[in-house]
């Protein structure tokens, strides 16, 4: 039931990267559940990962290895998430690693692990490393579906997509897969994306690129303000162009930044659109603020806003509780009189009341749409942020309440 | 469907405090939609309000009727919350107010109104007036159950209850009647919550006396996250018996402060069991932390998580959720190896990981009660905490969803 969400009808692959699918029967549906991502020798990777205290063991390896090694293999099991399982979880990572190391001829630590899936239970790493061979054989460029596929867990539907930029004559390939349905508020972070570019980019300016556009994208979202102890996101440079991204100053780099920022949001929003039950896509809107920061405070308290989101999954215009959550928000000194609140177009409430203008029925006319916004206008400064969120359904409670039964 | 909560079987009445309620047709179910608590004149009255900035009309008028004068009456009414009404909003509540002062005699601003309900709706005041005057005729000492439940809005069953100390060989009674269902995270205030006792306290002390059992009761509960623009909490001393109680020193004030907290311990707990939709009643016990209010962060994540409440309402022990939202709490520095988590008296986290003796059948066995206990052990310090919360079932979507459609 994704809202306003078609699976993609074309991925660009982009030279340098190579990925295989296999069965390994983690996931209980006899779906593909584990994803290879080979990397050609001289990309660079960036990467960011949850702020979650309990993370994940293949999020203690991944950083590891990352700090020690130039990443070859990206390997990502679904199903499963190897969290809450203390230094056995770990062993059983590093130990996956280490027999694909083992079978390509790469030092262990140039794997990276990755898992998603339920937590707290062992991970079946012989399932893993036993489908390793074939997958290792299967690698081609031209398998991002597939494995958007594979990295899904309660994704209704794959999410990829591609950018293609023409800088300085060449073409420049943007392209990301993303998974999360639930469990997700990233945090300085994000679920599982994958991003690459055939650009060439060294890591130091790879990685301040990424941070950059996590924050609007990735670290812009919320379905259940649960982040998760696995989320992971990497982007790749692989280089295989002769277009060299040296600093952000030029045209060059802001037009690619640009695409860069567009793979991102759209991988984002995606997530949003497929979240769990999800009927409404919701844009929270705030402006006027003093800082980024008290904006998206106050977008993400009424984004985490049961009685909100319970709302919109009812299409009611109910904007008391859209006020209830902004009166509530962790912001100091707000002026109640200041602050206008907008459902789509129309001005819902002003000088701390209901707008004079505001009729019920343009509020039904705005939640008859599976796409809506909401505004906030603080009236107390220049900033603004956007936070982008899911309705609460009865579909999201099932869904949560038999995810292990 | 509330859990393991009965309607009280006896309330013992207040001397000094009068009660009244009527039907005025606020409610659309022809229910008792408004009640008048009539107080004696020596009385002391304590308030506390929500901090939700939006506070609703009868919220703001209250606060100045209770700096300017005692309060003799209090008016309240369910169906409508006359919140984010604007100046509008005032001048209604003021006007019915006035009309109370007027039929019986006393100054407008001894009359304290409070409203619950839908926020955003015009308050039909003419509607009250009407009733007042057969109101103050019923005034009698014994109709706390019948103001229990005309209090409620999406509540299932009235909150009372009632308790007598011997005191200097003298009964002291204190009962309490408390109404809210959903939009529920007081901070620093409550509901609506009326409490009474005949025992003879100066406003100061009585503040400070109200304020002291909040927190382990209102305040240490949580529904949906959501904190109401029409919180409000009011202790009443009459003063009909002879005790004084000066200062909290003495050995009669701790067997009060005692029998205090119990009547609004209890009553914090019926607003839980009667939550919307609430299946399970689940204490979170955060303990050896460093500050009292970092085991309270720490309980409030569990409790908002969607993914916790959900997990509860499938009786399912997915414990790997509650450690997600341990490690996502906003604590610094946790050393998730000293973290242990326990489901009733069942260890199922320890050094970071599924405790080497869990096993699922335990986990199975506790959640199978209505009344579950989460308990995490930080050990890095001597403070704890404890929130109540209740789970997240269908029925709870369904009641927001369907709330004023």
């Amino acid at each position: 039931m994704a809202v306003g969400l078609k699976i993609a009808s074309k991925i660009t692959s982009v030279p340098g990267i190579k990925l295989a699918v296999a069965k390994a029967g983690i996931k209980y549906n006899n779906k593909n559940d584990v994803t290879l991502i080979a990397i050609n020798a001289e990309a660079h990777c960036a990467a960011v990962f949850t702020q979650n205290k309990f993370c994940a063991a293949p999020v203690i390896v991944a950083k590891k290895h990352l700090s020690e090694a130039q990443p070859k293999y990206l390997l990502i099991n679904t199903g499963n998430a190897n969290a809450g399982t203390g230094d056995d979880g770990i062993a059983r990572a590093e130990k996956s690693c280490h027999a694909l190391a083992e079978l390509t001829g790469v030092s262990a630590n140039s794997v990276l692990p990755f898992s998603t899936g339920v937590i707290g239970m062992t991970l079946p790493d012989d399932k893993i490393i036993a489908v390793l061979p074939a997958m290792v054989d299967a690698l081609q460029e031209n398998a991002w579906l597939d494995a958007a596929s594979a990295i899904m867990t309660t994704d209704t539907m794959p999410k990829a997509y591609s950018k293609t930029l023409v800088l300085n004559g060449e073409n420049i390939v943007i392209t990301g897969i993303a998974k999360g349905a639930g469990m997700i508020k990233p945090n300085m972070a994000t679920l599982l994306a994958y991003v690459a570019t055939n650009a060439n980019i060294e890591k130091p300016l790879l990685q301040m690129m990424l941070e950059t556009v996590v924050k609007p994208s990735f670290n812009s979202i919320t379905v259940d303000s649960d982040t998760s102890t696995n989320d992971a996101c990497i982007l790749i440079a692989t280089g295989k162009a002769t277009l060299s991204i040296n600093n952000l100053e030029s045209h060059t780099a802001q037009v690619f930044m640009d695409g860069l920022r567009e793979v991102f949001i759209f991988l984002a929003q995606a997530l949003v659109r497929d979240a769990e039950g999800a009927t409404k896509f919701i844009a929270v809107r705030v402006e006027q603020g003093r800082s980024e920061e008290e904006c998206r405070e106050v977008a993400y308290t009424i984004a985490h806003s049961p009685l909100v989101k319970t709302a919109f999954f009812a299409s009611d215009p109910n904007w008391g509780r859209v006020l209830a959550a902004v009166g509530r928000a962790p912001v100091d000194d707000l002026d109640v009189q200041a602050i206008s609140i907008y459902l789509g177009d129309v001005c819902i409430v002003e000088s701390g009341g209901r707008a004079a203008s505001y009729t019920e029925e343009q509020g039904l006319e705005v939640m008859r749409q599976d796409d809506v916004a909401v505004k906030v206008v603080l009236g107390r400064g220049e900033a603004s942020a956007t936070i982008w969120t899911s309705d609460l359904s009865y579909e999201y409670v099932k869904i949560n309440a038999e995810y292990r039964t």
